[in-house]
């Protein structure tokens, strides 16, 4: 019975965009027309609310030309939502699932899209709904657990890195001390990408702060105040997710929206950089003190990515959907890292309970003690994944003779 | 006389920077190299500061691979400075450069370094020191006088445009109103870039506005509302510089800081991104509005630029030594455009004090009539200089019949 089920395949987006979210939907796409027992393939338009409103496309009837372009085209081409579906949610996806007959349902997420597949996959279990249910790991925090790093994350780290190339060129050019946030709940694993960024020897970021290690402003400013004081500039990576020692985020200090997963909104706002620039510039003394909050951008810029990045996002969406036709049930697609130097990845389905919900943190290893600044491990780490980044050339500045 | 002038020649850049600056750097010091009239080549660190305080560099020593890697690297390469000098200052400087037998001086910058030329350069005809004295322009604003455009501003419009094209696209996934603020001023040029993100019919951004046109807070309330009802959502540009019908900036009511060319801080906060959005929830009832503000990217971003802009500022600094070697006393180098289907352009010698201290706007036939767009004429202006923007698919959503 198991590997005989046959019927349609439902396929649908969630959560944040990645650059590279659209690689697993073309990638599970490809797979799924190569087996027999699934007959329509149905993309649903933003996620759980597409399928309770019956908002559905064929998928078949794109052609290759079409997927090819949209697989290196950021941001879900289905849609997205945030959305937790209650049990009369449930009730109603059900009824809808089986008017239609989906038998195979992928949704491509992260640990709160890993939920609401867990949410679907038990609610099928308590009426006897036939399907098979598979999440497919996607979010540029790199916060699912159970898996070594995941898709989107490496093109968002290459951003953040790229991006924080340019600024500390751009402080050495006119100095003062620069923040910029970047994105990351509760996980610091993008705001450490910033570290790639440094090539020569005084470049920044030169202080780096995650959502891990509790904020203070004490040794923030005493932090900020060593490096200006020394090199006449500072370039400063701080996660939207910095947190005080009692677990509140400071940014979340000036922003009350929540969404129905109970997440508090961090980004789309410049408040928390505006906050710590006013900070030093009232404290330190320094006169010329700057902000930037790199926002949608780190997960929407079209033209930037990661070869490997993209490669095992499609790698995810096709895998799933084998798991799907070889008779598994349910899961979620986990990438796991060979041991060894040089990189190598593979996959693996675990339950999805596992993934669900609750998110992993940075490794105590990628953080140094002083909690300003990641690790060698870090770097290695991150390296592989991100890829090759710009070019940056450097004058000699050889000095003129004084007269 | 004037044509066998010899001694050395010192370059500086001044301002803020941009990706395309050390192109015009390596342009005037190729260029340089081929004339023996030219005998030491300096660069100053940090503009006019760096030579106030002899802070010279023997650029003749850099290896050629050294600066075709350079000439590809974002931000000033020698420093750059906001310094406009006064009469002692100019005083002290000509008995710098007379010490270090400067004859030829270059300035790479914008308006505001415009005018530092034209004031090292009257000041030069006062004390009869004979020299060489000439502005290289460079500005991401582009908004320098007697200038088609400026070097440095296709390669911001580029990126303007590449996120505008990743912002539309996070906010078709996830809707609701979205405001970007962009960099510029005085002038929409870089705003209008954003224009080119359009791709397919209802592509955002969907309203644009501009320093040019006085703001209106109840008619940019009506004119979201509009988008957002008739599209469920909305994605607005807004300029940095947008001003209340006294010419005052909505931005500037929210900071103090200026530098000493009289200018406010405008970039590095989110404050009015932050600000709109706030009145939009408040006003619109819309519950999902999110700000970014480019910020420093626009001009730091590294390996993203345009190609015609890369060629035009390694021609306008090798042009610039051209014209002094040739006999040409001072001026700005400028760059017109040719009449015509094809984009062409050619350099002109203007007198210095016609692009120093002012600057231009956007022409009125690049903005629509209710000033919240761009026009055809705009985007046949700025297209051929941005050149290629990323490929982005579509799926062609082909619904699936309801049940």
């Amino acid at each position: 019975m198991e590997k005989g089920l046959k019927g349609n395949m439902l396929i649908a987006q969630s959560g944040g965009p990645t650059v590279v979210i659209n690689q697993s939907l073309v990638g599970a796409l490809t797979e799924a027309k190569k087996h027999k027992q699934i007959k329509g393939i149905y993309g649903s338009l933003n996620g759980i609310k597409g399928v309770m409103e019956e908002r559905f496309i064929d998928l078949r009837k794109e052609t290759s030309a079409t997927l090819s372009r949209v697989a290196f085209t950021p941001c879900a081409a289905l849609g997205s939502v945030r959305k937790k579906p209650d049990e009369q949610d449930c009730a109603e996806i059900f009824k809808i699932l089986q008017k239609y007959d989906v038998r195979f349902f992928f949704y491509i997420g992260g640990n709160d899209s890993a939920e609401t597949t867990n949410i679907l996959n038990e609610s099928a279990r308590k009426v006897s709904y036939e399907f098979r249910c598979f999440h497919i790991p996607k979010t540029i925090d790199n916060d699912l657990l159970e898996n070594d790093h995941t898709p989107g994350y490496a093109s968002a780290a290459k951003f953040v890195a790229m991006a924080a190339m340019g600024d500390n060129l751009d402080n050495v050019s006119l100095p003062g001390v620069k923040i910029d946030v970047v994105m990351g709940r509760h996980a610091g694993f993008l705001v450490a990408a910033s570290a790639l960024a440094r090539v020569n020897g005084e470049d920044g970021p030169h202080l780096i702060y995650f959502p891990e290690k509790p904020f203070s402003k004490e040794q923030f400013l005493k932090d900020v105040e060593k490096v200006y004081s020394k090199l006449g500039r500072c370039l400063i990576t701080v996660s939207e997710g910095i947190s005080d020692e009692n677990g509140e985020a400071i940014a979340s200090k000036f922003t009350k929206e929540v969404d129905t997963h109970g997440n508090i909104q961090l980004s789309g706002t410049g408040v928390l950089g505006d906050l710590l620039a006013d900070m030093i510039k009232k404290e330190l003394k320094v006169s010329r003190v700057r902000a930037d909050t790199f926002g949608y951008l780190q997960r929407s810029f079209p033209g930037i990515f990661s070869e490997v990045d993209a490669k095992e996002a499609y790698e995810v969406g096709k895998i799933a959907v084998k798991y799907a036709v070889a008779g598994n049930l349910d899961g979620s697609v986990s990438i796991k890292r060979k041991p060894g130097k040089k990189y190598s990845a593979y996959f693996e389905l675990v339950a999805l309970n596992r993934v669900a919900k609750n998110t992993r943190s940075m490794p105590a290893k990628f953080i140094n003690r002083q909690g300003n600044n990641v690790t060698m491990d870090f770097i290695d780490y991150a390296k592989p994944l991100v890829g090759t980044l710009p070019d940056i050339g450097k004058l000699k500045r050889y000095p003129v003779k004084k007269r």
